[in-house]
């Protein structure tokens, strides 16, 4: 039994009878409530057994059905922000059946995504996004003169982003509607990031229920309708709402008009607004105060545990998370408490991931030497550049996937200063249920270019540890990436870890006389060993090495080119850009400027295992995409299998190309 | 003859006697001002000679000698944005005599440089990083409990990027003393882009002399001074400076003390005002008017042709500009032309760099078509993802180096969509005198690890033209990446360009029957030719391949392997990422997927010729950096003449090799 707010299974369901938006403009406003209830059941049964975001999506049901009432998206465009707020917009859209397999291999994506439903415009999963985009579709709107509305849906977390302001500030470009909902739901001060976070917040404690109701008159009073002069209604407007403390003046200040705030779940009053806003012929900001977790009293109470959530049991009250193991994250979490009570100057700094990157502990043990920015990975990146400055060790916890969005920052305040700054990269590689907009395919890519950075990938909980430790040594710049996944447990036998972190050398954790080595980046160590057991007892004898160092490359690597060596090289990540290219590169460089015949002539048998070439891995558990990308140990077995069986027929066939040519 | 305003040579020079920032505190304010003009004249001289920023730095001239004279930024710490308006600031902290060696090898950079000076913090050169390292630094002093004055100096076109924003909005952060300087050279309304742009140039606007000398007398009347209650003072002035239309309202939305508008080149009151603020226990901004181009009329009537120029001739009031030849910018700029008057759904969009991109002619020609968003790159490629979406041909115009700012957004809103929005990237490659915060040496690297995207260099002028055709007819993203640099002049027997692109197709530009093929990317194709014509006349006969493609990679260019050829691959970009591992990695890819050992036994006998690793290539003319990598002609010869001697010992070492394994 669940405590969902709503009607009883008694009662006959509205939602079945919803087959497409436009059936809601058949409901009466006490209907649409009754449906808001449904809704929230279906999207609480569907995150409690596949995981997801709950109290977002609970917060945005009366919106989201205002919205679809109101405007048609299979023709007007609604540009969701981050995204992760869809799932009634899914359910509306001719999705409902298909939510239970949410974040589910052939289900239905977490965010939203085009290849779905043509009611989705954009793959997205990153913040700040909806405004620009809606810019430039409303730009194209005018040049193809077409009529379409174009709706950008954006929280009060994401709006913070520097990606947002810029939009904000080219919103001037667009001389037609385009119309802005700030879904407002930000929760207390205490959590609240940065000025204008603070200033919401500020208004939101500012007007009491009556306040909201008056300016929602008001604005339903004066809103500009078809045939009465639009800048004179405009005017009205804006002398009337007027208040102390409003957002109007800062988003005035910009040329952009904002009407609220108005009450998010008062659906019967936000149909009437979206139906007057719709109508205005240029871009406008509606403010509109939310609760997240709404109506799901766990959620309500709790809605940073229930933010982003895995599965969880439906419990009356109460909620029990599915058990877990021990995590990288939470490996992470403890390294960097040890490694901060013995070092007073290391400072953390995240970007609104304080929970997910595992900094909770931190930050009540150290609230002084913790920073969150909001959802600013720049300026994330360029605070730690100026901490370095200072003679402090900042770690910036940043997600693989958002932590593009501080390339730039990386390239010149970190890198080109050398500034020792210490990146901790949670979610590097294939990232599971959040699909494509979110995988951490691409870090060794874009930081291995960088010159001074180091770049090390931990194997096991111990690595992690030592890697931090050897992080927090260096004077220059240091990013340690590791996977959303547990922890390796290695065999008690195994000394993984034990050995300290010295700059680009790897570790050899199996020894064989063999002709094939792996080359494994962090916790594929594990599969590696596992892999190389399984074919020890087929007779392949197989050599693993744990390389730890994905950039500088390891020049014992590079020697097992001279040994003849078959390289197999496995890492969770792309292979254009990654770590075997590097080695490949770093290998046929040194055979060229040493004069080494002997090293290049092994070089070209190197087998890459990484993430596929110019594809996007679709939404799976991790390790079915571990699969996918032949990275299992499974697969590491059967790959060198097939390698030594061929290995005789292959020699015998270079034997005569060899004799042919000389 | 120049045409500076200030003394004559006649005059007793003050600067002579300036060895030291503290040697200002020794001058009167009619020896400040006459400093200024010398300053100016000095400045202009540099320019004149060595090209650079005029009209930003002749208009910082008073405001830098202001803060000097009240701080000390030997202990204080003064953090330019962009830093491309810091050549008074070099004059003044024992530079001068260095500044006739601007932008020149071993001579001074253009931009700030820690390298050079204690007084420079950061290396700068992109926008948006002032307030954001500003804070870092601000964060450390209140850890180190330390008691320098931090100062962010920001130029009003910076201040709308969105980690400007971002770091505003994160201010609150900092408990102590933190001042930026908002300078505020705006020329006209049709120049500005963006809302806060258009506040501040109706700040000016509303703003008469008489306004700004009232303002500044209210501050200094107000300033708190230490003794009198902060809290008090700061409220005062609120009350009292408070016009209809100000920044204030927006600043102060953010929780941000604003002041202002100030004139920027009444030292006198600067100075003053400087003194005050100094005292500040809390982060302040403060707005300042100053004139671009001021004291060099041609510069003052033409702030846009002095924003960045070439060497000029100083010819009384005149100014002609040094002969140049035909460039890859002008290239595209009449191609894209060209390409819009047969294509209306072509729009071009820039992040503040018309002129630089080669857009104004396209700009003038379709002004309808055209958008400048500002220095606001990740907007910029968003907004074109939208039009995208709404079936236009969006260009995108964005200098290698600053597009790194757009990594993000050309992941999720273009790749990841796959949606057809043309990259063109000039500044790719080594940039000359503008140096290491400026290269753009990763843009493979970070654009070919993703999907979708394909990656192309065209060769010379003819292929410039061609490529761009290419680029409009896909349905998926295309990227064309150039030199700051002249076209090459290619032979008139040469037939580069004459042939269509093709997905992925090479092209041979020479055949030869030799061992060494040569795979040149875009201009380089025409070092390589210059390079095999000056060998072949030695009796070394080598293929030249224009690539064309950096990806797809051409099957052609992995068959090479196949015959055994020693590939020589050439590319002006870092080796890390490059184009070379591609090609490289592609190759043991095919070999190990299709069982082909015939092509795996030449790879690691390729050489690839390339930026440098983990380094950064410092100021010096493009000509010299190239030679650097061993990218000229004549290296290339050179190496490859080293190869061909060597190669018949290095067969016999070989040899003995593989008789001695197997």
């Amino acid at each position: 039994m669940s405590s969902i707010e709503g009607p009883s299974k008694q009662t006959a369901s509205i939602l079945e009878r919803i087959r497409q938006p436009a059936d809601l403009r058949t409901l009466s406003t006490a209907e649409l409530e009754q449906l808001a209830g449904e809704i929230r059941q279906l999207i609480t049964e569907a995150v409690s057994r596949r995981g997801g975001h709950l109290a977002s999506n609970l917060g945005v049901v009366e919106l989201t059905i205002a919205l679809h009432y109101v405007f048609d998206f299979y023709k007007d465009r609604l540009l969701w922000d981050v995204g992760h707020q869809c799932y009634a917009h899914k359910i509306l859209t001719g999705r409902k059946d298909r939510l239970l397999q949410l974040r589910q291999e052939n289900g239905l994506s977490g965010f939203p995504s085009p290849e779905e439903s043509p009611a989705d415009v954009f793959s997205v999963g990153h913040a700040g996004t909806s405004i620009a985009t809606a810019i430039g579709m409303a730009l194209g709107a005018q040049h193809n003169k077409t009529e379409e509305k174009i709706v950008a849906f954006v929280g009060d977390a994401s709006i913070v982003n520097g990606l947002s302001f810029e939009a904000l500030n080219n919103l001037g470009l667009v001389k037609r509607q385009l119309l802005i909902v700030l879904n407002d739901n930000s929760m207390a001060i205490d959590t609240t990031q940065g000025s204008l976070a603070s200033l919401l917040s500020r208004v939101r404690l500012s007007h009491t229920y009556e306040d909201i109701r008056q300016t929602t008159a008001m604005i339903l009073n004066h809103l500009p309708v078809i045939g009465k002069p639009m800048e004179e209604a405009l005017q009205n407007l804006k002398k009337t709402i007027r208040m102390a403390i409003s957002p109007s003046r800062l988003f005035e200040s910009l040329n952009i008009h904002y009407f609220g705030p108005v009450d998010g779940h008062d659906i019967g009053s936000l149909i009437q607004i979206f139906k007057g806003l719709s109508e205005l012929d240029r871009p406008a900001i509606l403010h509109v105060f939310t609760r997240k977790g709404k109506g799901f009293t766990p959620a309500d109470k709790n809605p940073r545990r229930f933010h982003s959530t895995g599965p969880f049991v439906m419990n009356g009250e109460s909620v029990s998370p599915s058990p877990q193991g021990r995590t990288f994250t939470d490996a992470f979490s403890d390294a960097l408490l040890k490694a901060a009570q013995n070092n007073p100057r290391i400072i953390a700094i995240t970007a609104a991931m304080s929970d997910g990157t595992g900094l909770s502990k931190f930050r009540q043990q150290f609230p002084e030497r913790y920073y969150d920015v909001g959802i600013a990975e720049s300026a994330a990146v360029d605070i730690a550049a100026g901490l370095a400055k200072q003679g402090l060790q900042p770690v910036v916890c940043i997600y693989s996937t958002f932590l593009q969005r501080s390339f730039d920052q990386i390239f010149q305040e970190v890198s080109l200063q050398n500034l020792p700054v210490v990146f901790c990269i949670d979610r590097a590689g294939a990232v599971g249920d959040d699909g494509p907009t979110h995988h951490g395919l691409w870090d060794i890519g874009y930081l291995r270019m960088l010159p001074n950075l180091i770049l090390i990938s931990p194997a096991n909980e111990k690595e992690m540890e030592g890697a931090l430790h050897y992080a927090f040594q260096q004077k220059q710049p240091v990013a340690i990436r590791y996977p959303r996944d547990l922890v390796p447990v290695c065999p008690p036998a195994s000394e993984i870890g034990k050995e300290p972190f010295r700059t680009g050398r790897s570790v050899w954790v199996r020894r064989a006389e063999s002709e094939w080595v792996i080359a494994a980046l962090g916790p594929l160590t594990a599969e590696a060993l596992q892999a190389a057991e399984e074919l020890a007892q087929e007779g392949i004898e197989v050599s693993v090495i744990n390389a730890r160092f994905a950039k500088p490359i390891d020049p014992a690597l590079v020697e097992l080119f001279a040994q003849g060596k078959t390289v197999i090289v496995l890492e969770d990540h792309s292979r254009a850009g990654g770590f075997g290219e590097a080695l490949l590169a770093e290998a046929a460089q040194r055979a060229f400027v040493e004069k080494r015949p002997d090293i290049h002539t092994a070089i070209g048998k190197a087998v890459l295992l990484a993430g596929p070439d110019d594809q996007y891995i679709p939404v799976a558990k991790r390790q079915t995409q571990m699969k996918w990308m032949g990275l299992t140990a499974e697969n590491i077995a059967e790959t060198i299998r097939k390698l030594a069986s061929a290995d005789l027929s292959v020699r015998c066939k270079e034997e005569s190309i060899r004799s042919r040519r000389q």
